[in-house]
């Protein structure tokens, strides 16, 4: 059986966050599928946690995402809440991109009509409302919540962490009318299947169901459409001399 | 190697379309999945071409389902492109229910930023429209063609609902600025292939994207929320005479 | 003058509601408007709690909405606040069909800017959120309430039940920002107008604001549009050996 | 049989519309329904043609509103399809405000799936498309258009604009998927039934649906929301001195 | 340096208000503008507090704006936060016309992802909900809050008003997730910048955005659009008798 | 009198680019307004054409933008129409950060109903919707047209970028139904007036009405709002070895 190479990119420049990813990509992945996982330099920053460490975390991850699928990766996975950088990432490679944040998601409007999110910091809220916006799912959206701790506390303290989480999700369960709880932070992988046991209810790690995604969309052929937004970006090296490079004319 | 079951069901009583989709669905389903397909029995219209054809064909749908799930099934495919019976099918299984039209809509969403739809039909149009809406990809939706044949015209005349099928995704991706073209309909799901490598744009076809999705999500471990809209049916056998069953009491 | 017949259907089983809605039509129904009522059969369940009991109760009612018109009907009262099989009716029939919810909304958008609905069991608010989406009206609903009783128990106690209502009405009133409520089951068709005498705002029965409805467009001679989703269903029992019997073209 | 009455006001100055408008309302009021018809006062202009128009007539349509309303009618119809002054009519009467295209689009969505409107002029599209979204019905509206002919040349020569609204009806039905037509101008009224039976689809009137839902609301006992936006103005009159006439608190 | 002036007319008739309002114009005028204030004669209502007031408020309006355009005013504000007869004050002028409501809600936009309203009357809290719905801004505005406080008292007792103010901005900050407070009444312009530095968020006044806007459009040279919502009005005096004025034709 | 500083950046490496878009942002800064104008470095693409190209461009950009307040700037324009980077451009700066499509459509928004966009690559159509629609102007805009010309090539021969312009421009006056028209590329700034002047509808260019915006909400004082999505960056750099730096808390 062939082996489908998913690539799993943090694209913050935390190790430790990125080997607890890895390992949720790794649990996730199906049968003949390999994961591949990579994080930020340490010029980006070490958690994001808003559109600035967004910017900045998004020009090393396209040249990432560009030699991964030159060493053969099939599909490429964003693996931050926010999903950084996500149309870029689709212009620059052929291999469907996932971001965990869309693939969470889409996998809640499956198994639920109506899902919460929680995430660590408060300022990601509007953020998040607005990635649901954007996706079209604004009206399956409870109510984004916000533990109030850091990206990386969660790693210092996971069992406070848990805690919190644990918390939210009771109160979404009970006071939002959320029937699935998505976890809004990449750091929050590991967590997952334990805090759906006690709760009841899903709860839903976007690693998991981004890594999922991918695979079956690698494993189907699935490639992006080059013809309008995610066209590949042109080659424009040539032009501030005016000698515009042909324009590789998109459809319509 | 587990191998995961997934049930693939037609809702019409047609046996020529559900060998098609059985066809379709087993070059979709990867490695460790095994697809079980069915059709609805001859009571049920041979083709579903409307809201009245849709609702004949749910009740033994959900029979279906449930049978499949007590034998082996992980998880469930409505392989009609009105998704008929979403909700009630979700109610009566565990397992996920992904119906092809959500199914090909969110394939499309991570691999392009705008698509149209192909169909049997001009009466499906606004039924593909609202549950465009209804997921929440209206803004993604340029437009729902019909090629005006009805679904078992299709398999009389497969070379003319070809060229049919041709001309309609040309036209979406020069004037409709479709980035994406979703064949709307189970019957097509053997043209899809080829006619993305003749157009140059992803064809998606919903029984190819509803299997990789269904078993991506059966092997994640995926079930459905039962505490909201998608909770068991509650057992009423006894209401009628006041002696109300104990509410198995769903949170909120 | 002519007396011109409103079908009001109960999608449930159960008799004795169906007497308390067939008693509140007759009090809505203006002169000239003759009421029949119906309920479906045994075989269907005795309330409808969820999508799956409305997929049971639909093909009785399609047949039954037909053999209404034959007898008569000039419009269709589905009562039952789902609205379940709202599109398979007005397929099946050429006199208008109106859903109570749809009515109840309609109405509650004439006489207030904004409005609640409470109803019986938490498992319905998503669902009559998303009718509300449907038929345009989210803008303008505050809240889906639920009294955490089920439809049958309403009978069992009025009381208690009334007194629940109360309750929820009032908290629409001050909480919400309602400034009309709508009674979310057919159940509870009886309570309406005193629940409104005492609360102080308009309290809103959909039987009632369905049958009136009914009366005035099967007056006004309105028929449902069938050159699109509403189109009659084709007769395609000569489809399965490829004769395709003719198709009548809709337009567009 | 006790004879509830409906007044049917026409916002502008023309008493030939009005006479049109009366017996289009006269043709539509049910048994038991009595039509009181006005107009507006010499002071405002002949015809609506756009917001200051509006403007301009709303003043003495409040004034109408609340005699009609002292003289005994239960219910009032704003016979203009920009339903002009619509949340100001519903503040200073207690029986409900139908506007002519609040009415068509409710019944436009209850006997078809998807509607165009006719209107006269072009500056009115953009108006009749925001009513349609704040009215919620923006998904069902499928096109505009207009005749390009100014209200009162409608009377001028009625066969020219016949034929004008008949080519517009048929590219509605074959080009936009409409599947029912609303004749965006009170004073087209009369030219309703015909066109619908040429056409082959529902040709909607607004005064047509008004009065018949004015009527059945009317007989229904409903009655404004008072608790909100359409509260009864407060009496200001002593408040100038900073003597705060005392507030009558509405609800929240 | 050339001066431009932009009227602000307040639309009801108290004069302690029009000079407040005048007030926190002439704070807001940059160099080079003018400004010039009135308020509706005394016909009018003293102070708007719903759709009639509104609509009683707005002929005299249009004439002022009219009057105050030959008089060389280069834009215009309306200063009352329902920004009543917006669409009407756009077609009888040439300069633009600006909203004190849509004024503060694209400021917000600018500074905050997301914002709350204050305003003084429940009653007025859907009616601005609207607003922001038809300014498409709905997704950003968090709540409407009232402080149950009819206009006129807060002139009455300002610190009565300003601690009211004040609790409301807090917990929308606190408990509604707003980065931004608006403030909702033409009324409390003067305590604006205090109730800024007092909460630490920027506390926005719609009179203050507003002539701000105007300015910079005035001297950008914008003017409305008058080919289509914004025409002029079309001069109706000689179509009584059937000789319609030649038609100004609009484009499209 | 004080002046101002109005800090306009162009975020891509075009000298020439950018001096016509300071040409045109000194036309447009009102008195008291000094223009301070910049690029991106050589490092950066000559043209923004996507979504990687913005991702490429935003870094830098931050980085002048810092540095620009901290060299005075009051107001910062981000002249590119796909405004790409502003939520991180509001998080690193104080002073308001207005986009040119931002800003061209709440001006297109005051001065008209509805409005279309010129731009310059088919591939950007999709992303300037997905602006329309993220700013809830979707509602007000008719159309996205391209010219299919890239952007440098406007310089190279500005006659015939000027020529298609004009007639894109009479196509969405004529055939959109908009009222005004966008110039979605700020390559474009210099031929605004005069293809207003020739087609007799507001031609609204994005430069033009930042600067206009930014210099009005500079002199008025409005900043950043800093407690939830634009908050500053935290910083981080002490947090890879989990000595959390302290969290600055935001509200909520």
């Amino acid at each position: 059986m062939t082996t489908l190479r998913v690539f799993v990119y943090n694209p913050n420049s935390s190790q430790a966050m990125t080997q607890l990813i890895a390992r949720s990509a790794r649990d996730a992945a199906g049968s003949g599928i390999e994961i591949v996982a990579a994080c930020g330099p340490a010029t980006v920053p070490p958690s994001i946690e808003g559109h600035h460490d967004e910017a900045m975390a998004v020009p090393p991850m396209l040249d990432a995402l560009r030699r991964a699928e030159a060493d053969g990766a099939a599909a490429h996975v964003i693996a931050c809440f926010d999903d950084p950088g996500l149309g870029a990432a689709r212009e620059v490679t052929a291999g469907p991109v996932i971001g965990i944040a869309q693939a969470a998601m889409q996998v809640a409007c499956i198994v639920a009509s109506r899902f919460s999110v929680v995430t660590t910091l408060p300022r990601s809220i509007p953020i998040i409302e607005d990635l649901a916006l954007r996706y079209g799912m604004a009206h399956a959206l409870r109510r984004v919540r916000a533990v109030d701790l850091p990206v990386l506390a969660l790693e210092a303290d996971p069992a406070q962490a848990r805690a919190l989480l644990l918390r939210e999700i009771r109160d979404a369960r009970d006071h939002d009318g959320a029937e699935a709880v998505i976890l809004g932070c990449a750091g929050m992988s590991d967590m997952c299947q334990s805090l759906s046991a006690e709760t009841g209810i899903p709860v839903i790690d976007g690693v998991h169901a981004a890594v999922r995604l991918a695979g079956a969309l690698a494993a189907g052929g699935y490639r992006t459409a080059k013809t309008g937004a995610y066209a590949w970006p042109r080659d424009k090296s040539g032009d501030l001399d005016h000698t515009a490079a042909p324009l590789r004319k998109p459809a319509q």
